[in-house]
This record gives structure tokens, sequence and C-alpha cells, in this order.
């Protein structure tokens, strides 16, 4: 392999996409904020505390079961900046599209953004289209950008993870991943996996709201549950212990992993959250999570610990336990 | 021609697209902040003012005389938050990449990025990568989103035009376009043009300090400084009367246009701005302009006028008006 030339994993959240930022994009954009390394920035412009957020999606198909790239390209912005402990409020959306693309596709996609964009509540306030010969891109590829305000007495930060905290998850893993990989491929299971695409700021706003206190929050899209918590042992220098048994993954998941031999735990997911509390905490943040849509399967999946600093382990159902690394390579790119 | 497809035209600032943006983008994403219809939205959050706005760059050739998709990236987007009468502070970056692409260009890319960020005084923040296969994306696309802090007392806005006002540009038209067009097609002219792509913020802070007074700013990028004016026109219900032998247009460039049979008036640029202030601040706008590297060449070009509100007049050299309409169809298209 050639690591002088892009390769796919490079996208894949996992470690290629690490190494990139590492060796390419920081010593070049190097500075304070940018290090915070969180999905998006947090910045301060004339007392406002705000987040920034963005992403670029590039979904293959463009449509798939529970979405499509326009609900994608919202709900991902909007959780990314919601992760941040803030109140996501305008978004921008830059279009880049294949000649010949069907307009009626293009506004099936811009109504499915709108109708995301209402249930989040925010606006899309400023935008861009450009066209590109055919060929020379797949369709249509939308990046967004958000904007949002920092909940007022709220410090969310991947170094905040402390050894005690629980880790909460607020639903079933790999969800995403499967719907959008059964779409591309044609594959049919005894039970149809839906995308758990979702806007999740209703529900930050919520727990924010009654626990004030959580200190971590993160959405574990690309590179899956085990390549987020790899980033924030690393970043809180923590040890993380799951417990397997406690992880929620849908039989229809299971089966259709162990037919293909996936791995939940590395797949994305675009409608699923961690929250890291002490464990005082816990009991309310899972009942707030419980009462919201996006929240009924919360439950407790491990804790922080202090040894292993940096590194991530799964306590199996047989009783060892697994050490669990980045996402090596790319199970399936174009996720999102 | 099918125009349930989406065409090249589309995306070349000029009919096509404003059509698009009335016909599929308004209709699904109305709100007010976006009917503002500028380059970016003013927003106002806890109590700062912000301008927001973003591109996708797609520029062929990725690298040209005077620049490159990176330094691109950075001043397009700058200038646009400057245009709304704000200090730009904070970008994001979105790069999607083509897998193969060389890392080498990547990181000649992304220090170009730095370098005019550098310059424009903006700090990247925040970013994302996806990688798409071979084929799926013509080597790189960028976008950058950009936030800046409007400055107090400025109200910057396209609806703000009347009658009696100078119109001031900074400098030589069309220079950007021809620096991309003849690195595309290998064009060899009698003197090389060099894109006029630069980060014009600093230059907008001096005017607005000295001119409080001005009301609009914009930057005639896709679809040239004629299309620029048929918004503000339209924008404003006032006429627009342009004088031909003030039209800055360098021999090369003018050369380069009688061979091709191009118009410098629709032609895209990157380091150009326009001006609309009361006819009392004029030789002060000009005299900043005149101090600044980016504004040497300076000059009235026209006035606002009462009759033929929605319109754009250029007076030619032999006593005529011609009227001049948006961009239709595209002359050259991928040129930012």
């Amino acid at each position: 392999m050639n690591h002088e030339l892009i390769q796919m994993a490079h996208g894949s959240g996992g470690k290629l996409s690490h190494d990139l930022i590492r060796n390419v994009m920081w010593p070049a954009f190097a500075n304070d904020i940018l290090g915070q390394m969180h999905d998006g920035a947090q910045l301060t412009i004339n007392h406002a505390r705000l987040a920034f957020s963005t992403d670029s999606y590039v979904v293959k198909p463009l449509f798939f079961p529970g979405g499509d790239i326009g609900k994608l390209a919202v709900c991902g912005t909007v959780n990314d900046v919601a992760m941040n402990g803030a109140v996501p409020l305008y978004l921008s959306a830059g279009f880049v599209l294949e000649e010949g693309f069907p307009m009626e596709s293009l506004r099936r996609i811009v109504t499915s953004m709108q109708k995301a964009a209402d249930e989040a509540g925010v606006h899309i306030v400023t935008g861009d289209t450009k066209v590109v010969e055919k060929g020379a891109v797949d369709g249509i590829y939308i990046n967004t950008a958000g904007i949002g305000q920092i909940i007022d007495g709220i410090q969310i930060s991947g170094q905040n993870a402390r050894p005690h905290q629980d880790i909460i998850l607020n639903g079933y893993l790999g969800e995403h991943s499967l719907a959008v990989m059964s779409e591309r491929h044609g594959l049919e299971f005894p039970h149809s996996v839906i995308s758990d695409c979702a806007p999740l700021n209703g529900l930050v706003a919520e727990l924010l709201a009654a626990v004030p206190q959580i200190k971590v929050l993160r959405d574990p899209t690309r590179g899956g549950l085990a390549t987020t918590l790899n980033e924030i042992a690393s970043q809180s220098q923590v040890g993380i212990l799951l417990d397997e048994s406690r992880i929620p993954v849908s039989p229809a998941v299971q089966a259709a992993c162990d037919i293909l031999g996936f791995d939940p735990l590395y797949m994305a997911n675009e409608g699923k959250m961690i929250v890291f509390v002490d464990k005082e905490y816990t009991q309310e943040v899972l009942r707030v999570m419980h009462q919201n849509i996006y929240g009924r399967q919360a439950r407790v999946i491990g804790e922080v610990i202090e040894k292993s600093p940096g590194k991530v382990g799964l306590r199996t159902q047989i009783g060892g336990v697994r050490l669990l690394d980045m996402l090596v390579g790319d199970q399936l790119p174009r996720i999102c």
C-alpha cells in the first residue's frame, strides 16, 4: 500500500483518518481551537459562546430506508453542534451537483432537509450550488456547517472523562450502516433495518437542563462506538471498560452482522449519542432519556476506569476483556 | 434542453443559478434570513451580530497562476463574510477527496489554505474529510464556511442602493477567469495573466473604519460584475448606469477576451469588490482603497440612477446605452 496516495480508509473515521488529521491537517492548520478535537469547535465571539461544526455528505445510495442524503446532512451537523452542549441554530448548505442530476431528486432532497431542519428547530440560512460535468461527481454531495449557542454553564469536552463515571448510550447500534448497506447491495434480511438518522438536539437540551453536570457528549458516527470511545479515552487519558452484555444491538442487526462478519461496535450510527456522567446522576440521565423518542433504549454500557489510560476494553460475556482499538481499514465506505 | 435535469449553467452564478434558487431552494428553505440574498447570512446570537457564509470549491485545474483551490477556498469565503461588513474570524473546511489523490498535492493545498488564512487573520477551527472511490469525484473538492463579527454600527445590504450613489470598483476585471482558463486549456497569451484571488477583509475593515456610511458591498465572483450589479439593482429596485470608458480591464485580459470572444463584465473575479456610497464620501473611499495593495486601481465605474429600476445599463464609448442582463449560460464552468 502506498501511503502517499489517499486511500478509502482515510475517510473511515478510524485510524487512517486520524493519521491524516495528525500528519497533514494539524501541521497546516494548528491552532488551539482545532486542537480541541471534538465534534466541532467551541468559540467565543463578543461574549456569545458558540459551537461550529461541518461535515460533507457523500452517502451512497442517496436514498435509503429511514432517510436520505438530505436528512443526513441536516441531522449529522445538528448532532455535531449539539454534542458541544449547544442549541443548534443555523445551518449553511453547499451543494455540488453532477450535470444531468434529476431536478426531481434534488427537490426530494431539499424537502427532506427542510423537514429535518423543522424537527431540529434550525434554519438553513445560507448556501451555495456548484455544478460539475457528468462524471466529475457522483450525483450530489452536500456540505453543511452549523452554528449553535452553547448552553449557559455547560462545559462539554472529550477531555472531561474521569474514573468512575458511567457511560450511557441512547439506543441500538449499527442501524444506519446496515440500512445503507442493504440498500446499496440489494441485500434482504429477515427483518428490515431502518437507519437511526435523527436530530438529537432536543434530547441533548432536555438532558443538560436536567443534568448540567454531564461532562462528555459525543455521537458515534463513522468508526462506530469503539472508535469514538478510543478518542475520548485518549483525550482524557483514562481507561474505558464496556460490558458486552449491555451493548444494545437489535436482533435484526446482530443477525445481519453474523452473516456478514461485521461488528456493531465499529458500525456508523446517525442517531446515537454517548454520555459520560458521575454515577450519582446516572439514574436521572436514564430517566430523561427514556422519556424521549430517541432515548427509549438508553442504558449504561460501561464505565471509566483508572487503569489502562487511553485504552478501551470490552468485558466479554464469557468473562475476558478484549481490547477495542480504533477502526482499522474501512468496512463500509460512503456511509454518510 | 431538458430543464428538469441539472445543467452546467445551474452553477454559473447567472440566470439559471437564480432560477434554481428561486424554484427549488427557496420553496424548501424559505426563511427571512435566507431571503436577504446576500453573500451569506446576517445573524444575531446573544447580542453578537454575525455573518455566516459558505462556498464549495470545484475549480479545475486545482493549481493555476496566482493561486490554487486551497487559497481560493479561504479567500472566497473570507470575502463573502467581509462583504457583510464583518470581520471574518473562523472557518470550517470540508474536504471530499478521490481515492488515489496524491498526498503531496493535499499537503500543498492545505499549506496554501493556511497561508491565505494567515494573511486574512482567520483560523480554520473545524473540519471534515471524506474519501470516495476513484472516479466519484474529480480529485478534490473543498467546502469552507465562515463566521465573522459584523462591525458595530455597520449596516450592509444589497437593498441599500439608492439613486445618486457612486459605484466604485477596486481594480481590473476578469483576471481570475482568464488565469484558470489559460491553465486549463494550455493557452498562451502575449502577456501572462495571474488570478486576482486575494483576501479583501483587510481592505473592507479599512474602508468601513474610514467611511461607515458605506451601504452596499459585494464581490463580483461567478457571473461577473454585470450579474452582481443586476442582483443589487433588483434587490434595491434602482437603476444602475455604468460608464464603459471607466471599466478597468488590463490590456492582457482585453486582448485575450478579444481573441476568445469573452466579455470581462461577465467573467469571475476573486479579489474584486464593489462599493456603493453617497457621492460625498467617494473621494474618501478612493483614498483608502488606493493605499491598500488590493485597491490601487480603484475607480468610480458608474452610479445609481432613479430610472429603469432593476436594470443595469452600460454607457458605451460611442455614446449609446447597452442593457446588461445577468449571465445567461456559462462561459466557463468550474471557475471556483
